[in-house]
């Protein structure tokens, strides 16, 4: 059920991160629908991939691209004044799917009773797949490498599940807000992490 | 049967398409195999991830391998001259393995009794993989976020196979040929879709 | 055994090469760890999916994770002088986890009864899979496509060992030497292989 509900949220939420970057980028149309689609299947199949549900099932989620579809429809013919009124609209649903999807890949790690590292490594990677996925399509840097704290969400959340702090849908909700609410402030009063400092093409 | 025919068509086509692009972009004599061979296999990995096909089978395909490996070495001593000729090369030969590759992602989604809007996206996402793997890798935009309508074709495919129009293998041929037709025709042309209005960069 | 020698040897040089990757991007601490991370484990990730080792067995590798944890850590708080001192830094580690997972690739080829041509691009493709994942990820042209003979070696290991002279884990030991031994001169005499002659942007 909590799982269900998760990935409804992350496919969504990348679905509106793809759909909002292609506009951005000024693709047409189709490529608002393609990059859209793109990024809310292409970072459920690195979570199936990750995890081991088998990726051929995303095509048994026929609501799933339903909801996809109205969704990106929406960004599409939503007015411009809107959409620029959100600024962070892309950093907003990109934490979501990343918190959604991390989650989901924190639980199972912990289901299989991996050690606390591989719960965290396992959340990140997770999270990380359906932004990196858009990224990389769309020819950007992605988001975690870029500054301003991507991926130390991901494995906090990664963390807090390890440790047997979250249990229940309840707890579930709240560190999902907890994480995306962390990410926007992150970007909103840029803080970074250290930096090994180096002069640029020393090496 | 068609299956099979279907496999060695989109195959050949994407290690052509590969090739080109390697040589486009000065590759020596392995690069140019290696992206003709990534993107014929690539594009067929990606399909098999998506329908459930296990990866590991593309290892069997012996003569498929060394159908590319001869198309590729007739692709890098053709004369320039013949290259340069057929400007529009790289594009007509990603039109077939994208309608080679979408039409199998369509079948296979018919298979499993998909809905409607489940068969155009598996027909779309099927077809554009290997297209997609040579841009990334040859550090290109991918051909599907560029103008020209390019996902539309692979979605018809999906619409009309998963409207039942489609049976036996002669309809299968006429609908490969008509979607590289369209392709390639739209390219020429500069057929586009609409776009969102809205200046660079306001987002 | 051996197999389990060449994940750790791959794993790790993977993992060093993607954290100095991360810091000549002049990326933050955790895009170190995740570039690292990301570049060990989705070298091992293609290499699983490619010779059919379900996916989800790599957080079974709790040590290899905790190995990766303190290497990178290392590769973070050296000092730069000594990283500037070994300027081929990224070549060589690469150059180790190309060997190990090509060998890997080869070695499972030859052990379902592939023929020498598949032997030699399983060798190819599965040893270049983390190199290409850390390159398009940092935004690089990935190294197999720039001169400097990259796939050859790989491909070569893959003939030596799909014709049976390579047995038991000392010629594997020497081989995998040879490979990084000639990758690393090949880089250092900026040794090339023959390019289709023709003006760039002409097709």
């Amino acid at each position: 059920m909590t799982w269900e509900i998760l990935n409804v949220i992350g496919t969504i939420a990348f679905a509106v991160s793809g759909a909002l970057v292609a506009i951005e980028e000024d693709y047409d149309l189709l490529g608002v629908f393609v990059l859209g689609l793109t990024t809310a299947f292409g970072g459920g199949l690195v979570r199936n991939l990750l995890i081991g549900i088998p990726v051929e099932n995303v095509w048994k989620q026929d609501y799933l691209f339903a909801i996809a579809f109205v969704v990106i429809t929406i960004v599409f013919i939503l007015p411009n004044k809107w959409i620029g009124r959100w600024k962070k609209c892309v950093v907003f649903f990109d934490a979501i799917g990343l918190a959604a999807f991390a989650i989901q890949g924190a639980n199972y790690a912990v289901s299989i009773k991996a050690p606390l590292i591989v719960v965290i490594i396992a959340a990140t990677m997770t999270g990380a797949g359906g932004g990196m996925i858009r990224d990389v399509f769309a020819g950007r840097k992605p988001m975690i490498f870029r500054s301003e704290i991507y991926a130390l969400w991901a494995a906090l959340a990664g963390l807090s599940i390890g440790l047997g702090w979250i249990s229940g849908p309840l707890s579930t909700f709240v560190l999902l807000t907890a994480i995306v609410l962390f990410r926007v402030l992150a970007v909103y009063f840029k803080w970074n992490l250290p930096q090994k400092k180096r002069s640029r093409k020393q090496l």
